[in-house]
């Protein structure tokens, strides 16, 4: 069986892990690479991801790349909005292949009006090219909209569905702890929010408009509240940052897709050191009602970079468009050789 | 916009349930109804539900009423291998209608070589008629399988899966209580079993063989304990039975996908009455390790009900053949108008 070719677009801490599984994967070779950062380009690959170098270097010549290479697959892992990741995407498209990434805001581009714009744009440029452009990854992607979708599945009628993400920061990379600002004083904290320093969680948004749009509701706003503080009574600490007593120890945010006055959607995302338990949980009021919980919750960075791999096939075998993780067969590891998954 | 047309081919237990819940569902109409039971064939659907009359009377002309009513999908909820049903597919093929259906071995045919050539035969059957059939239902079609396959979506590796429905059958229907031999002594728990009176669950090896396939492993075996008693060291009952201490509380049966001696995929499948948790839980050894559980479980009755409808659109948009959930994009509620979702 003929190994999946792939060009990793985009080498940063995602870029990096997500290339390091694919060198590690049956089925999967990587052929080219590209990144801007002129601290890598020209370099090794592998060498930079610290291993052996496997002859792929890291090019900033897209167009040099995608055109000489051809490769089945590009895996994106730029940006978070699609105002900084469309022209990346439409330079993908135009040269017919197919692509998978990470961008927080293709999940479910159409929750937003801007989005929606792009998102007709990438559609026509994917069918023209005859082509699949697929955003996924653990949140938006997975854990606060395919799953609790699937989970509804079971389910005569919905009334509302509450969806928790509850993380303790201490067991997460450094740059995620400093980005939810654990260890700053509360007017650090409100500092850091004005100037978008600490932005909180991208992607509420989409996961509840491709809820609705899966269920079937037609909400009449989506409601996403500020970034807020986490203040304890106590204490806490993670390897790398201390958080005095009445400091801030991360951050929670909520979002609310809502009709009538009603909230029909609710995501509650807690991410601070000394969390009691880390779960993701999913509560459907509904017949039947469904009481699921993940416990602890799925780890961030793996699971973004597994399931961004193992919806490669799905991507690979959809016809051809900008298509959500809610149109193509649910995602499922991949223990195979990757071949063994394309039609 | 125009009402799904649906004919409800078997008005037994499930079929009742379902036609109820199709006759209240926004965006369908129930055209035509089948039945062998001589003492519902010509009475009006609605009156053998205890509703309103409808004006459907059910018919035991099967050919009559497909080749009459052309529904855009047959629900079909008769028997549970495909032995038994096998003809009746063939015959809804034949009529250039979809279908989809509760019969628990339908749902992943491969799993045994005599279900594997019914699937063959079936699947050129509704290529050739250009229609799409589908078996699904809560288990086989979604607890043990569709849930656990979405699971593994978010891991790079898995190594192990293990499955567990625990059921209080206290809280089910008294039919239910008695096919688990709930209330028996030992020896008349041991005698139904040889009869075959009680037969355990269907469609365990079913959905091993649809998670070993999705996932990508090649089991050498499937190994299906024979069922067990559940015998407690005091007394329990429901409303209907009494099971003294001693006596059989209901029924437990295990399933393995195993290679190389190894159980990969496990099956731990109990339902008695005094259960004292009810619960389905995925356990999944891999990276990220997954540990899932939705307790209260997911009752069986209304979860097969809602996904035989929700997965209606579905089973209508996809391309002609036999499907299984793994290949079809995942379930959802339908909570609008039916007709909305279809393409």
């Amino acid at each position: 069986m003929k190994n999946v070719r792939v060009v990793s677009y985009g080498i940063g801490v995602i870029g990096r892990r997500l290339a390091n599984y694919l060198l590690d994967k049956v089925g999967i070779d990587i052929v080219g690479a590209i990144d801007i950062n002129p601290a890598i380009v020209g370099k090794d690959l592998g060498e930079v991801l610290g291993r052996d170098k496997i002859g792929v270097l890291i090019s900033d010549d897209v167009d040099g790349v995608l055109s000489e290479l051809k490769p089945d697959i590009v895996c994106h892992t730029t940006m978070s909005y699609l105002r900084q990741t469309y022209d990346q995407f439409a330079q993908i498209l135009s040269h017919g292949l197919n692509c998978v990434s990470t961008c927080e805001e293709l999940s479910y581009p159409s929750a937003t009006k801007e989005g929606s714009e792009y998102a007709g744009r990438l559609d026509n440029l994917a069918k023209k090219n005859g082509v699949t452009l697929l955003g996924t990854g653990i949140n938006p992607g997975f854990l606060m909209d395919t799953l609790p979708i699937v989970l509804t599945g079971v389910c005569k009628s919905v009334e509302d569905i509450y969806i928790t993400r509850q993380m303790d920061a201490a067991t997460r990379r450094i740059p995620f702890q400093k980005k939810i600002g654990a260890g700053l004083s509360l007017e650090e904290f409100e500092a850091k929010i004005k100037t978008h320093e600490i932005t909180g969680h991208v992607g509420l948004e989409q996961s509840i408009q491709m809820i609705a749009d899966a269920v079937g509701w037609e909400l009449s706003e989506i409601k996403v509240d500020p970034v807020g503080s986490v203040i304890l009574d106590h204490d806490v600490a993670s390897d790398a940052i201390k958080v005095p007593k009445g400091y801030n120890a991360g951050s929670k945010q909520k979002a609310y897709g809502m009709k009538d006055g009603k909230a029909l959607i609710t995501m509650d995302f807690r991410a601070y050191i000394g969390a009691p338990e880390e779960f993701d949980s999913v509560t459907i009021h509904g017949e039947p009602p469904i009481n699921e919980r993940t416990s602890p919750c799925v780890h961030g960075d793996f699971g973004t970079i597994a399931i961004t791999t193992n919806m490669i096939p799905q991507v690979i075998n959809a016809s051809p468009g900008l298509v959500t993780m809610k149109d193509l067969p649910p995602p499922h590891a991949t223990m195979a050789h990757m071949r063994k998954y394309i039609k």
